[in-house]
């Protein structure tokens, strides 16, 4: 019987869980939340998605049906419905949220805005997918945190230790949004070192990292500048750091030179092209041109799709929690399968 | 029987042209050019679209084989086998390809990159499809041709009578290029009118215009900023106009203020959000707010999306050369109904 | 004797204006007022400018004073030692402002963020000069306000007669603003016709003008799209309107092919160059070979210094209002020799 | 008696040098070469700086005087006259330069454009000004050697050892130039290691130091993310580092936060503010909050204005190669006197 899964808040990131869910046969979509009756509502009507307003809030349920939409409840309605939902509301509204979840007997996934330390437990596919499995709730890490997981842990699994300098040139703003800046700056995150690299040791404490940040005026991808510091008698060399990324999941290794995919617009026009929906890219990608190790020392660029990243984790996340898959690369295998069948042209 | 299209370029454009067309059901899509075995390579194979290259040589043909693609010949080869040609190589190698195409014998449709002068003829779908029927060739106008025919020609029909001027405020370099700047800067065309404006002309001679541009640095769409001066009597209103917009096709009207869609940026990302692939935007988009007719004068802003408007009327112009159709609006409808199968969520 | 000019805001517009009065023998500064004791101060002790506090607060007078800066009272002791003061506060809360300064007696001059409505009198050099003079207060209007002044008056007292429709591209943010943007996107203005044009009938109500505008993203100038409308026998050229702005004052008219000066990237170079103070342009910059009179059509670019074109036009008003100079042309010509002491290398 | 000095290529770099020697009273400008009667010309002429052709070529020489600018010869008769020659060209012609200036007899001073490998010494201030006393050659190294050598030298002198990783966040372009991109996406150098780091070994060889470098879309500043192992026992906190740079010559360290100067963009408005000439920013900018020492690893940012941070060294090092002051500090402080005249409003 497919698992029930409910999504608490449809925008950005909930429209996309949405669809990653809706492929995959052992997952339905028994729900999608909108605070009030806007533009995401026609997505879901044309998706068959049934729509509950955020709120238990008879008023702002009506509002709904003068917009010319069905609503069929409040967030209590969808729940009661659900075995697990995943929380797509903008941050910060998380510690509430989880009362409701719990108090209406599933379970629940947070995204990266909220802190581990209301979550208490933190999940990325590579890193910790076994020990979620069955536990109640967990929080996907944010898009930076699983792109630093992607690399880092194939690494470390094959070293057994790893220290990790990155810096993260970050992407200003969201390519929808038009009021944020600069727009003709760099930008350093002043608190030093930054909280995203140390997020990592929320799924894989072995590793240690640090990070620092800076924003800059584009919209499309982040990108990591690393440096990590491999143990004596790590075995590697530049091709086979190189080759273990090729087989590991959810990475995309291209030379650049050989490409032209030179910046992170070329990246962005390579997704578009191979027919990803939103023009999305599910992988980090890997400059294979831009990968060196130098004695202990690997040096790599990796851009990260802000906004789709963390997708696929979410739908394995799910099998997790409701302990239906304990092999992650056998999860893994099965969300990206499924989403192959929308996501090309 | 459906009508045999090549496709001499499968770049930017020509892989779009391809699709759309591919989608027709009295059309199909004979082959595609690649001047060397790269990059779209692979997405044509995904689409089973025989591959030839742009060149009839030996040589340049059987580098495909020794890539591993299976090349079907040379340009004359694919045009042997097909009834017209859609040339959407990069621009200034047309008359020479013109020549190749005649002693083919068969049709041929050229991009707005080339010169009416070359091509003796132009074509928007609802500025002039009916000349163009059964013709040998023509040329789809550019996107900001195309774009001003798309609002303007309902109006001029209308009135009888119009003087137009246009301020294009265009995007300095394609999502894609990580070349062209610049960066942080105003670049006027020093050409003063530009020619942009007067291309309406070639499709709609009676329409009197002209147009200044100005490239800024951003990657999205063009912008036009139109002053239409009305004649005496024209017994429109702003919400009359309006009106006509949103009953003539391939125009989007929205309000900025209600949607919140009040930049470019917000455009594309609600042609992502209703899952257009590539994130395309066939329609031109009217801001609904930004349109006043004040006395005979109209202003009005509308963004035009530089690499998929043309895609339809390409189509359009296939049916109109081929004789197949010689309604426009008839053919207009059939070309955007199926176009629509593949472009939504 | 010197007119003693007070600052009341001693910002961006304020330091500008006030180091270009103190640059005059006829004026001088007795004082700027900054809100509290913050960077700018520094500025103030450097060039000998008294420091007064915005509010007649003794508290916010004493924090000064706490600070290491010596603050010689509140506003109203700043104006009780002036004859005029140049209103350079940040905009809307000028109605309260002109209450104080009549209440103290002294002449007023506010800037263009404040409206016509609440000032009842507008000012630039070219416009109005000689109705300025003598009177209590009036506003300098703002920078595209200034910018289209320059070159539509010396046209309209050749013409007689004109109608212009003006495209204002205008840079989204501050070259010092690092909060806004967009960062890639072009925001038209819904509001059509835009407020910008129609502003020039404050100083010229015979010239008949509307605008639109977009914001795109750069810091560095305003650039106006021109299309102006002259009276049949004009008797101008291409040639001779060119020739009429390089007579103009505050005007530089130079070819862009010829100088490599072709966006507006270029022209802020030329003005660091050249030496000015702050990289400012007071002067409006036109593209020779972006100028192109075809019958009664003119079109023309101009680039717009935003934080300093109206500079000079606050000391010319000076004069008008302290009625120490009626005609404009020789104050103009007094004030820009005494900036260009300072301003060159 | 006055030291002369050639300037052979008065564009972005030379006309900086220029003035900055000839504030200097141990200094003079005999000539600086352009290599056709264009812009810069007039800038020469304002400062009474001699005009020479970079060419020994008749024809080319007396192109200026029909320009109307008095050209005083060839490059051979400015280097007769002078003692030591600036070189400001562009890169890649300084090995046949420096042929010419041996020829010539006289000292030489190339820029980081030119490879070590070619002077085969090079400079900065701080690092090893010692060791190019009375030597015939060196080359001034880049914008970003220069740079890191004055975080990091006065660290090494505390520490005697250090291990350094940077990521450089590249302007893309520079302010003037409207050509180069990208508009929208962030370029990661893929030379791993980058060269910039360790060129750091050329005047300190002792520091190691490896770089990464990506290019993004603004043209103010390069920003430096800088991560160094301190050795055990380096006695340092993060309070005492702050204040070694404080007490470090150009070097300015504020606090982002109090300050509001959390971008770069703030950061030239700073220079602009406080009267720089050009807006240039001779000093390396770091943010004190930004600085963190976490036991053995320093974390901190630093923003270089690339066309200006090298200016005062090119004057220390002429003092050092024609052998008139060896002690680094006591020329430091002589050069930035000189220039604080006319720098600051």
């Amino acid at each position: 019987m497919a698992i029930k899964v409910a999504i608490n808040g449809y925008g950005t990131i909930g429209k996309r869980v949405a669809d990653a869910v809706d492929a995959q046969n052992d997952m339905e979509i028994v729900g999608v939340t909108k605070t009030r009756p806007a533009f995401g509502c026609d997505l879901a009507v044309r998706k068959n998605y049934p729509i509950y307003c955020t709120y238990d809030d008879a008023e702002k349920i009506s509002a709904f049906a003068e917009s010319g939409y069905e609503c069929h409840g409040g967030l209590s309605d969808l729940l009661a419905v659900a075995d697990i939902v995943v929380d797509c509301s903008p941050g910060k509204v998380g510690a509430a949220n989880k009362a409701k979840y719990e108090a209406a007997g599933i379970k629940w996934i947070f995204q990266g805005g909220e802190k581990h330390a209301m979550t208490e437990r933190s999940y990325t596919s590579s890193a910790n997918h076994m020990e979620n499995v069955n536990v109640n709730g967990t929080r996907v890490v944010s898009c930076n945190t699983t792109g630093l997981s992607r690399t880092l842990v194939p690494l470390y699994n094959h070293c057994g230790q790893l220290k990790v300098e990155c810096t993260m040139i970050r992407r200003a703003a969201d390519p929808g949004d038009s009021n944020k800046g600069p727009i003709n700056a760099i930008k350093p995150v002043l608190q030093v070192p930054s909280h995203h690299g140390p997020d990592v040791m929320t799924v894989k404490p072995e590793i240690e990292i640090n990070s620092m940040a800076v924003a800059v005026p584009t919209t499309l991808m982040h990108c990591h500048s690393i440096v990590a510091t491999l143990p004596e008698g790590h075995g590697l060399t530049t091709n086979s750091v190189i080759e273990m990324w090729k087989n590991s999941p959810r990475i995309i290794v291209m030379n650049g030179a050989q490409t032209g995919i030179s910046t992170t617009a070329e990246v962005m026009e390579f997704a578009r092209d191979i027919g990803r929906k939103w023009g999305d890219l599910h992988e980090i990608f890997v400059w294979e041109d831009g990968v060196k190790l130098d004695g202990n020392t690997l040096y790599y660029f990796q851009a990260i799709h802000q906004e789709s990243d963390v997708i696929p984790e979410n739908v394995d996340a799910i099998r997790a929690l409701m302990g239906t898959e304990s092999d992650w690369k056998a999860s893994v295998a099965k969300t990206d399968a499924a989403i192959s069948r929308y996501n090309n042209l």
